[in-house]
């Protein structure tokens, strides 16, 4: 229990110090309205923290991983203190398998403060019972993270302040008043926190039930929990780096004079004119209720019965505990009996209920647009960028960050139903500006992350893609490759030592495998492609005079794909229509987007970037799921 | 065409000026991917643009209003000069309405380039024929905005450059290079631009059927065409201040060590237990699907008719244009009328067919979730609480932004189908906190828009709310009341002046009535309520001592009401369940939820805030549909 005075004495590697008298107090900011320390502000100071040694602060989190110190030596002798710090900090897991019996007996009195009336049990019980009026002292030493940096505080905890069996579970979550001090143990840590007060404690119920209770969990596993993801170091560093390309969107577009447009997520029309779409109903509804009447069963509720039956088993708990009357008990564990076997049997009952709601509805359904919602069929956007156009065709540069929905049914790791994507359009703008704003977003957002986001780029690196950092960084200092389709295709076509499952001919949609040999095999660094065919872009893209391309471009990153999608769009209203008819669009519904160029129409050109590509192309994951706090894919929608 | 030089001579009022030689050069930032300066950079200045004389530059945007002086004395003599400059700039209505057989004309000849071989019109065609041998000589004088700030740029183009009928009409979209001179009508204006190119000229093709031909439409009307009213001043203004709210939102959270999290928008749970829901679905596809098939029509295409017809036009107008093959004349005369008779039939099908789309399928269709995208029923999630939960239970202070969802059928000019929130949720916080958190925000953005939107706040001071920055400065500087649920009850009842729709009673919900009357009458400030009965908040807000009341606030803001609602959290997992199961809420799907619980749970609060009511707070407007770019509410999704 280190002092002011002892901490500012031994302050070796400390920034110098003033005399114990002028030493100022230290700055320690407080998490304004949580009323703790945020241990980024303790651990990603530049003297780690030994600065504040002698402060008292609370601190909260999440316990990662923990040991214990045996105080008195334990029968089987265990290597005392500088032989401790030279062991691997022990799992949770490991202390299961090695500890249980302790463990099971202090969740038995702690956790749950249930007791059985078996024999067997008793015994261990009693055993227990001796061992907390003469509890074993013992030092308990956590690592918690608060999920504000990488780094994690070692937390010191003493026995005589909580039984280690409750504290010591991975994902328990702690709330300590303490001491800064320097750690007992020099290691990794240049500080550790000394508990004085234990003000929160977050029990995990059943460790073996907790996803998180095994370390180093593959990403691909993770993907059950969407959940509890975060609290792993690789997820919570994905989500610190996903906040910080948020910021570094909306600051690009600030300093370059866009306005932010919240465009709808509901529309009635096609963006693109050959997208599979979400319908957005209340017909559903509707049906349900006309053909479910009369199927209501009423009345019959299983969680209301299983709360009796706890509070059926807390009553017995008690007349066993209390021992006074023998025939209470009796007719108590009947009667919870009973209450058990009923819920049983509804429990069957629901499940069959269950099973059929899902499965069909057997009476048939009508259903007529005019009664939906909307009164007309509506859909979840695919794209802002029409919408858009009409802010741009008024108030010049503007841009979008929202939410965008594909119903494909074939989904790659670079694609899911629900993606955000940034949007930007701008008034008197050509193809070749907006690559150059694409391409300076592109540029702007790798070197934002190398700059804010280093401790969690470190981590990345470290565990994730070791040469993160240099794609970025070759990616912020190299000029793009910029090539029409034409040439893209003529470069592709001389290929030998691929063959691609498409062949590359004039007028296909280039794949991703066609993207991927472009920048990851031939140039190496990111690809702009434009200058399309008109039958591969949307209907919206300016026709070139050859009257065979137009106007669109992709960028191409190597490992990540296009993640970029921009075109100069049709301001001369002829052609749009005429696009429109030859892809058979309905083009009543394109009349409000036709009248911005019936009324003072100018050249314009936008794109849109793939928000959660971007955070791949950042963090160097390879499947869009895991970037994505609660992914919706084809099948797919738990929480 | 002032000169350099001149200009130096003759400033008086701008700034001090070096001699010619040492002139620096005055810096104009281009608008960096569309090459024109935009609007803001000039006319924002402490000089109002005078220091900027004698620059080329290049500006692009919409007319909002023109006049034209004629050079040679017109039949009817107008007063000269000095004479002019007292008289209103015409609207474009009032042009069209006294000049609009010469406007006529001039559209015709430059702006359709076609002509009608009836008699009657021909007259008026020679007549404007020998008036552009002879054209009057006249100057225009425009005011241009590019939707970058309030005031206009006035543009003068000579006639001699652009036919006045061309660019004179509001809405039409000029691109033009000149030069910044002293307005030679000295106004309300400090500079002027005078043209000496038009790169570009996007006219307004028919300017009767244009919505914004008339001027200062109401809001109220503006409705009907979203796509157009950000040329509005005051839509404008309106999605600047949303714009800079939204700005103002980030920087807030930014600055307290919140993390962005961005929240599925497709959920298959409810996360408040009673709300009115949409469902996502791809079965609708499916079942239009199955009772369309044999309905096809195929192969006639109106569109392409019409397309044929405009073609064939053009041919007969050729032939009467060169009149040498009169024979060929009356053919392609025939034949267009024969096409149009096709086109007409065409169309009256066509609708019937669109009718019978829309209004029923006959063929009855069964649906089973099962077969449905995600293979179980989803929803457009009407709260992204639950969902951040999990994200703040492993990083702390987290928040979102994003649409949300509610398919109410009843609505109010402060509530529609689709709207933004701003929700935060912060771990280790309880009702206090969350409280004194949502009202620093509350206070923020308002000073925000004081501070940073002084021009558009000038102008909605103006034309919308005369009290507006008086009241967001008194919101910024006062105390808000803070009153439990119960007084708020007390002290309704004591009301005699008014008498409520809802009676009064402890134990229902506060109406829009109650919320107004307690902020605009009683207390006359923001108002936060908390400690609601249970029964009108959601299920998992954390239940108080008293078993009655729930840790839930509302901030009420005179003239907009509840902008903000927020909740401590119930973070125990027995009332939570037993809450789920008295509302009869689907369990299973509140699991993950419930294991947030399980697993290190810990006290945490939150709110979320209305983001399109604080934009109705920020600028006095009334109806929510006036602020959002494209409203969707029962029965209305154009667009």
């Amino acid at each position: 229990m280190s002092s002011r005075e002892e901490a500012s004495g031994s302050a070796i590697e400390a920034p110098k110090m003033a005399s114990p008298q002028e030493l100022p107090k230290p700055q320690i900011p407080n998490s304004k309205y949580t009323k703790r320390v945020v241990l980024k502000t303790l651990l990603e100071r530049s003297d780690g923290g030994l600065g504040l040694v002698g402060e008292r602060i609370v601190i909260g989190g999440w316990v990662k991983s923990s040991k214990e110190i045996r105080k008195e030596p334990p029968p089987q002798p265990e290597p005392e203190h500088r032989a401790q710090s030279g062991h691997k900090d022990l799992t949770c897991n490991e202390i299961l398998q090695t500890r249980v019996p302790i463990l099971r007996a202090f969740m038995k009195i702690f956790g749950m403060g249930s007791r059985s009336g078996k024999k067997k049990e008793k015994e261990v019980e009693s055993g227990i019972e001796q061992r907390v009026q003469h509890p074993i002292e013992s030092t308990v030493i956590l690592q918690v993270s608060d999920g504000s940096c990488v780094p994690t505080l070692q937390v010191v905890v003493e026995s005589s302040l909580v039984p280690p069996g409750r504290i010591m579970l991975s994902g328990t979550c702690v709330l300590v008043e303490g001491e800064i001090q320097r750690p007992s143990d020099p290691g990794k840590h240049a500080i550790e926190l000394k508990t004085e007060k234990v003000l929160h404690l977050g029990v995990v119920e059943d460790h073996e039930k907790y996803p998180l209770s095994k370390k180093r969990l593959p990403l691909q596993t993770l993907r059950n929990w969407a959940h509890f993801r975060p609290r792993t170091t690789t997820v919570a560093s994905i989500t610190r780096i996903r906040h910080a390309l948020t910021h570094a969107t909306h600051n690009f577009f600030q300093n370059n004079g866009f306005l932010y447009v919240q465009v709808p997520v509901i529309t009635t029309v096609d963006a693109e004119g050959f997208s599979n779409k979400f319908h957005v109903t209340t017909l559903l509804n509707k049906m349900m209720k006309e053909s479910s009447s009369g199927d209501d069963t009423g009345g019959v509720n299983l969680e209301s019965i299983k709360v009796s039956i706890r509070q059926k088993s807390d009553r017995v708990e008690e007349l066993k505990r209390t021992g006074s009357n023998k025939e209470a008990l009796i007719a108590a564990v009947q009667d919870l009996n009973k209450t058990k076997e009923l819920a049983s049997h509804l429990e069957e009952k629901e499940k069959q209920k269950e099973k059929s709601k899902d499965l069909a509805l057997v009476k048939p359904a009508k259903f007529n647009f005019l009664d939906d919602y909307f009164s007309c069929q509506t859909f979840l956007t695919v794209s802002g960028r029409l919408h858009l156009e009409s802010y741009a065709c008024a108030l010049g540069n503007v841009y979008s960050f929202g939410p965008r929905f594909r119903a494909e049914t074939s989904q790659s790791v670079r694609q899911v139903s629900e993606m955000w994507m940034v949007e930007a359009e701008m008034a008197f703008a050509e193809l070749e500006e907006a690559m150059d704003c694409a391409t300076d977003l592109l540029k702007h957002l790798c070197k934002w992350v190398l700059e804010h986001s280093t401790e969690d780029m470190k981590f990345v690196l470290k565990r994730v893609d070791q040469s993160i950092a240099v794609r970025l960084q070759s990616l912020v200092s190299s000029e793009f490759e910029k090539i029409p389709y034409c040439r893209a295709i003529d470069v592709l076509k001389q290929v030998r030592e691929k063959k691609f499952d498409l062949q590359t001919e004039w007028g296909i949609p280039l794949t991703e495998e066609h993207e991927s040999y472009l920048a990851n095999e031939i140039y190496k660094k990111p690809v702009i492609i434009y200058d399309y065919p008109k039958e591969v872009k949307p209907f919206y893209v300016r026709q070139n005079d050859d009257g065979k391309t137009v106007a669109a471009f992709d960028i191409i990153v190597p490992k990540v794909g296009a993640v970029i999608r921009g075109s100069q769009n049709e301001e001369r209203i002829r052609p749009l229509m005429t696009r429109i008819m030859e892809l058979g669009l309905p083009s009543k519904q394109y009349e409000w987007y036709l009248d911005l160029r019936r009324y003072g129409t100018m050249k314009h050109a936008g794109f849109s970037l793939g928000f959660d590509l971007m955070v791949l192309l950042a963090t160097g994951i390879t499947d869009i799921r895991d970037v994505i706090p609660f992914p919706r894919s084809f099948g797919k929608a738990h929480n």
